[in-house]
């Protein structure tokens, strides 16, 4: 017997992905129900034979679905998720709304999958950021275990959404065409131009992003007191999201070894060319499920230090990707 | 008595730099000459109330002059420094040649001034990034040690010359009327991406430019064991760079009080707004003397490190400002 399978949100640039990996995976679905803001209600989609008209999200809607893929921002997901868990229906929500609630896990299949275990029908899929970080640095973790990690971050426009995407395509073609350059989503000009994250600082000079960064790779890791400091910068790149990472290691990792345990890791394509001079890069990234690892080298400024660049599609392993594999983990039972 | 000033290099971006900062600095001039290659020479500046005939760089030349500034990479400085200083010119290079020679001061004048008291006719310019970072880093050094620099950089195409430059303008305006993006100058596209930086990588791993900025920070700071782990990364931005620096120091330093000492520091301008999400870019930094420093805060993963974002201009402080002022400190005795 099929699944039926909801994707509220689907007219955003996550809920798009997706709908076209549930179509070109191999999931037995007999339904499949598409959900938007009455703004977008009446558009339609084709999946597999079908055409499917897109809904108004209402609670009693998503009654009889035995998943719901949540990817409409945290309000949303606050007034749906437990409506729909309370139904029966399991959510898998891609806000930030209920990742670190204790009773629901947060989960990068590559690293927790067996948090799924135990749930109380919500299930949340992390950060773009953590998620991409998670994939490459756990390998690590599990052979050396990780002490502190320092990450800078290379941010792309739509991992603000698809009207950030516009403003830097927009703004690249005022620029083309001789005309002032004008903004309208982030503070900052996006074109041309490098910012910190464009969410509010805390009393402690951290962002929101830098703060979720380190809670949930605490959280998915199982290690409450693993140290993270994160710089979140955007940069001018559409897709997929870049990250400088320094890990600090209880045992000493050569980056032989840690070039060997990554070669083998799931979710990971070593990319590491010193040579060539071919390492990640968001351009090479985009579109891929793996998150690519490079520039692997031994910090000279520390005993037990390894310093790694890695580029993730933050809008596949960083959120629609990350959220088919636990559906597809669920559904495995 | 007024002062017999050459330029050599002056067609490059850093060249150009330096005729307009000499031309609106103070500096009683008497003579000015500028330099380039055969190509090039036979092109006239204006200067003040003159139009410079450029001429075509030979030894016999630059004898005469007082200083001489060379901006028209290694293997020029390589062939004329030793020729001007052995005739009597001080020369200031921006290349690479000198900078790690023992006999060669190294100087960022906000940090080491005094090294100028003591030279054999060359006196280096230091790599951009590390110029930016020294101002920045020297004051908080000064006050509570630094003992590691971990930085993770965001450089500017012009860092590459100014066909990088052309080659981005060239990529985004192929983007915009819908063409195939071509590459020429860069291996990697630089509209829409970043990359590693495009220079040669060792054994360790580090490039080129990461061993620099190591090597380049411990001589300008006077401390050859100090920890620096670099990661240089190229950005689709014009003009700046920028960096996300982590400094571990012996005695803990508080945000605001490195804010404090900041504030008080040459060269340098405090952009921390956290309220308004304020900091450094580098659209902003542009065309300014001054390194923005911003995003101070304490380190959540280790008991006494600092983390900042800093943006400078890297064709002014970062080669030719730092140039002008090393020339007017010397020519101020």
């Amino acid at each position: 017997m099929g699944l039926r399978i909801g994707i509220a949100g689907v007219t955003g640039a996550v809920g798009q992905e997706a709908l076209h990996l549930l179509e070109a995976g191999s999931l037995p679905i007999d339904e499949i129900r598409l959900f938007a803001s009455a703004r977008s209600a009446g558009r339609v989609f084709p999946f597999r034979h079908q055409v499917v008209r897109v809904e108004e999200i209402r609670g009693e809607r998503l009654a009889g679905l035995d998943y719901v893929l949540l990817s409409a921002g945290s309000s949303v997901s606050r007034q749906y998720a437990p409506v729909a868990a309370k139904a029966g229906v399991v959510v898998i929500d891609n806000s930030s709304a209920f990742r670190m609630t204790d009773e629901v896990p947060l989960v990068v299949p590559e690293v927790n999958a067996k948090a799924l275990n135990r749930h109380s029908g919500i299930i949340a899929n992390p950060n773009c950021t953590a998620a991409i970080l998670s994939v490459a640095v756990w390998p690590l973790h599990q052979a050396a275990v990780v002490e502190r990690i320092v990450v800078a971050t290379y941010q792309a426009a739509s991992g603000a959404g698809a009207k950030a995407l516009s403003e830097l395509d927009a703004q690249v073609r005022q620029y083309a065409a001789g005309e002032t350059i004008r903004r309208k989503v982030f503070p900052e000009q996006i074109a041309f131009n490098v910012f910190s994250h464009n969410t509010p600082v805390d009393e402690s000079g951290f962002n929101e992003e830098e703060i979720k960064v380190a809670q949930e790779i605490r959280k998915i890791f199982g290690e409450p007191k693993l140290g993270v400091c994160a710089t979140c910068i955007r940069v001018p790149v559409f897709r997929a999201h870049s990250e400088a990472i320094v890990l600090e290691t209880r045992r000493k990792l050569s980056a032989e070894e840690a070039r060997e345990i990554l070669r083998h890791a799931p979710g990971v394509t070593v990319v590491d060319d010193r040579k060539a001079n071919r390492f990640p890069t968001p351009l090479d990234a985009a579109g891929k499920r793996e998150v690519l690892v490079g520039r692997l080298r031994e910090d000279p400024s520390h005993p037990r230090a390894l310093a790694l660049f890695v580029s993730g599609d933050q809008l596949l392993k960083g959120a629609a990707w990350n959220a088919i594999q636990i559906l597809e983990r669920l559904a495995a039972g």
